[in-house]
């Protein structure tokens, strides 16, 4: 399964992609999508929109993880943050993608065992876990974190059905 | 030239569509597009998209119009505001459309002349300068507000550009 990691903003939108093949994550790749500064909303949207088809086209991932977005204290950042997470998500609706949602608690907790880790540990571990010979770039180590959010959710979700749960129409029971 | 007006919102987005012929504006339709109440945000994004690339293809407007959002008090709803906001111009980019933005303010001066005017007298303006036969709903009361005022304002172009202005490469100079 393939997972196209998302930490959407304003001006930078972060992605990361994994392959996940049994217990192991594999790197593929990660980047960021910029929104022309200066633009109007209408081009920003536009922009993400291209941006996004664009990694779906070339990566074809199976599924989408989304950071939940920290509401700021900022009103105009809030609105402005909350349109852009709205175009990408439009973006992996288009392409056909389900989605699945972490807050950033969730996605320090499971790269990092903790949920008030700051961002360089964050980058620390995604190089580790990741076994990148770099340091991944802030907005594409967060996104490439929520990835393997949904990585480790995933597996565990398998894990437990293995270990007797059942699933009816499609949920665990 | 067919305006598509919008005045998007996280649960209720009202639409409504208009034909400019010269001095006149004519009704063509409105009404509202409506997310399921409970559902999840991808799910809420989808069924905006799907909404609004049905109202362009039905209706085949030119332009789009949309209300430029007033930043809530509560920075939770401000977010989902910005969000279904973000999903609804990704669907107008997503149709082609040029878009044009106006504040709260400029849509109720253009339509009642006065930018603080209450809900009521905005959807009893939009009946009489539309000659409709009765009060249309409120949420589609504001997205025929929206492109009224954008009507005016292509009109009101059009005059200046009739007494002597130029244009260069597109723009007024």
């Amino acid at each position: 399964m393939r997972v196209l990691g998302i930490d959407p903003g304003s001006r930078v939108t972060g992605f990361g992609v994994l392959d996940i093949a049994g217990q192991q994550q594999l790197y593929v790749a990660s980047g960021c999508i910029k929104t022309p500064p200066g633009a109007t909303l209408p081009v920003r949207v536009a922009s993400l929109l291209d941006g996004i088809a664009e990694v779906c086209k070339h990566y074809q991932p199976d599924v989408a993880a989304v950071e939940l977005v920290f509401v700021n204290v900022n009103p105009q950042s809030t609105l402005m943050l909350g349109q852009a997470r709205g175009a990408v998500l439009a973006g992996l609706v288009h392409a056909g993608l389900p989605i699945s949602e972490y807050t950033a608690l969730q996605v320090k907790q499971a790269v990092v065992g903790n949920g008030h880790a700051d961002k360089t540990q964050v980058q620390h571990m995604v190089q580790r876990l990741l076994r990148l010979n770099g340091l991944p770039q802030a907005d594409a180590a967060d996104a490439l974190a929520v990835a393997l959010t949904h990585a480790q959710n995933a597996g565990s979700a398998l894990k437990q059905l293995g270990s007797g749960l059942k699933m009816r129409r499609g949920r665990l029971t």
